[in-house]
């Protein structure tokens, strides 16, 4: 499992400020292995509201169920996520398993356990051990403090080599608020809430239904538009908590409210890093992939083309292979189901078009094309010449380490 | 180009009879590479009918649609088939190029261009240098000559490790028939019309558009049941030539008629061989794996899943890591966006029961398993327990040889 760091992965980390109104503790429960992190406790004040988005699989885990039911209550007073195990297709037990885990962290926190959050990531298929936090979790409560972000991004990681965290600060009224957020995932992401696990926390004080809108919202361009290989995760996770503990700023109640127009920007910011992230982190990944898709019929048409593209083998073996081969990109086009007209098509690699109108550039320089594929960022674009709509997805490339990471996973 | 014959390939090649009616030659008209086999002639009697199933592709090749177009007359006089450039993304050159071939076959052979079927395999968006045809048809259709079905299987590979043949006989009325069909393909393979070539040829007496309806219906189950990568070609084209000339066999005009009942079940025989291949000969391939899905609520739903199982890269590098990671499976159901209940879901890898309703099953023995994934043969039963849809599909697994293949096929 200890795998070279991504060469994609961000030069800088960085300072994660203090969020006020929340507490952070890590520690080991040797969940899977002995003596490695693998528990996160998060505490938050009374009055912390919470929403999120959870994994369309017909076949959730254990903690996604837990979620979906307690979102509805729009509270929240302890987050706990664990690696090593996803309590993913684990029956009885793995319901049995959350509502243990929710109780230990309510005793030891003082609150309800409908209030306590939990998910989990790791392999699928075996009972998790909920029994070995006992005693940890009180020890992670006492010890909770403010900050430790970082290590909260480390806590959680699985087949990720770098821990994915992102912030930002906006004004809500004349009051600043923080916006922190971690990440994790690199294998088995997909659209339809497209990372494992992400944890976004604010002290900005916005009730449920209008943080859940703006959660929702949010998600399509950022999560949503990002695909490592296509498999959608029984355990996608994506919980926003809101303390609230931002003295002085005013109480928003509707996402329409124009004072949040900072916030909001700073939220996309950094919901689209952390996103972003999970691709430079996509399993074996040596490029970052960035497909545009413009001139379809729809947004909604140019969101499917793109993601054709970018969960095409053939089309991710080439950039693998610093080939810039556009009939794949053709190919791809073509088997999206969407509307296309292959004579008005025209693709681009970078800045250099190498297809237009349905046909090979004449003009195109292949040296040109082939220095740029040598890059570790790429940008592929596709016009399809019919109408407005444009969308944007990130992907990586697909490479013989992707092989041997999933050859070799449960060993 | 030059790969290893894959492991999986037949071990027997079988006799290919001759099919009175056709003749067959083969040649090199050094379309990409100088002196290697890449175009095939087949030349039929006066009579020859003739079906078709092409891509769904949007964007599809020049041939392609050439065919698409030609289909409707029902009869055949010739087939021209090139390796080393698909004809597909070439615009308007791609059009007069498959004009124009079409045009040499006619007047090296004595009929019109409408009746002569064109298919190309090979790079998409290089111009189809046709005029490399010229000379060269003249005297492939001089050369012609009875059998030579191997010569012809062979003329048409890219990527394919091993020449795809298959053969039946069965009676119509008192007469016997024969069926003998080639294939080619190993990437870019994908539903939606199967294969990226293969062509049938049978000597028993239907009309068009029975023939038709016979080959709509078998390639259900057969070659839109098999993928290696997701990835639709813009040039699949299954063609079946029927060239009547069976003596005193009945002349079939529906495809109710009783008569056909031998002939269907030795027409699946010779596809669904024909498709197997295919999987067999998956880029990169070392096991082959059959996909069943039974207990869904319609076969399409089970198809469905079947694919989204079969597609997945993490269920296809566990194979290929000869992991029964069971986990992966579910996750594949689960993202299918079809009805599924986790909580009633079994799965089984050949003979043992892994998972059952919802769990592991307790009673599992993980040596046998282990060693059953060592089969180059891999059987993996989904049941849903919720109605009485069931489907089955073939796949391959995903090696590190199908990322070198992929990234590395311009060059």
């Amino acid at each position: 499992m200890s795998h070279a760091i991504s060469p994609l992965a961000p030069k800088l980390v960085p300072e994660m400020p203090d969020i006020p109104g929340m507490r952070i503790a890590t520690g080991s429960a040797g969940i899977k292995y002995q003596g490695r992190t693998d528990v996160l406790l998060a505490l938050f004040d009374e009055g912390t509201t919470v929403a999120g988005v959870l994994t369309r699989s017909k076949c959730p885990s254990a903690p996604v169920e837990w979620c979906r039911a307690k979102l509805k209550g729009g509270k929240a007073r302890a987050l706990v996520v664990n690696s090593g195990n996803a309590n993913a297709f684990t029956g009885k037990t793995g319901r049995a398993a959350t509502a243990f885990t929710a109780k230990l962290a309510a005793q030891a926190s003082g609150c309800k356990p409908a209030d306590v959050f939990l998910a989990s990531t790791g392999v699928i298929g075996e009972p998790l051990p909920a029994e070995r936090f006992d005693g940890v979790m009180q020890a992670l409560a006492a010890n909770a403090a403010p900050g430790g972000f970082l290590a909260a991004a480390k806590a959680i990681m699985t087949t990720d080599t770098f821990p994915k965290v992102a912030t930002a600060r906006a004004k809500l009224g004349h009051t600043a608020v923080a916006i922190n957020g971690i990440a994790k995932g690199s294998g088995m992401i997909a659209p339809d809430m497209a990372t494992m696990l992400s944890f976004v926390f604010t002290d900005a004080p916005i009730a449920a239904p209008a943080l859940q809108a703006i959660l929702s919202e949010t998600v399509v361009d950022t999560f949503n538009a990002v695909t490592v290989d296509g498999d959608t995760s029984t355990s996608d996770t994506l919980l926003v908590f809101a303390t609230g503990a931002a003295a002085n700023a005013p109480k928003i109640t509707r996402a329409s409210d124009p004072r949040l127009k900072a916030f909001r920007t700073a939220f996309v910011q950094v919901l689209a890093n952390l996103s972003e992230q999970i691709a430079r982190d996509g399993e074996g990944a040596r490029k970052l992939v960035e497909i545009i898709v413009e001139g379809a019929t729809s947004k909604k048409s140019a969101r499917r083309i793109a993601m054709s593209i970018a969960n095409s083998p053939l089309v991710k073996t080439a950039i693998a292979g610093e080939d810039a081969n556009w009939g794949r990109v053709v190919m791809a086009v073509g088997k999206a189901g969407e509307p296309a007209d292959r004579d008005r098509l025209s693709i681009w690699f970078g800045k250099t078009r190498v297809a237009h109108r349905g046909a090979r550039d004449p003009d195109y320089d292949e040296a040109a094309v082939s220095s740029y594929m040598k890059n570790p960022e790429i940008t592929l674009k596709v016009a399809l010449g019919l109408g407005k709509g444009r969308d944007r997805v990130l992907t990586c490339d697909l490479t013989k380490e992707y092989i041997a990471i999933n050859g070799d996973y449960r060993s």
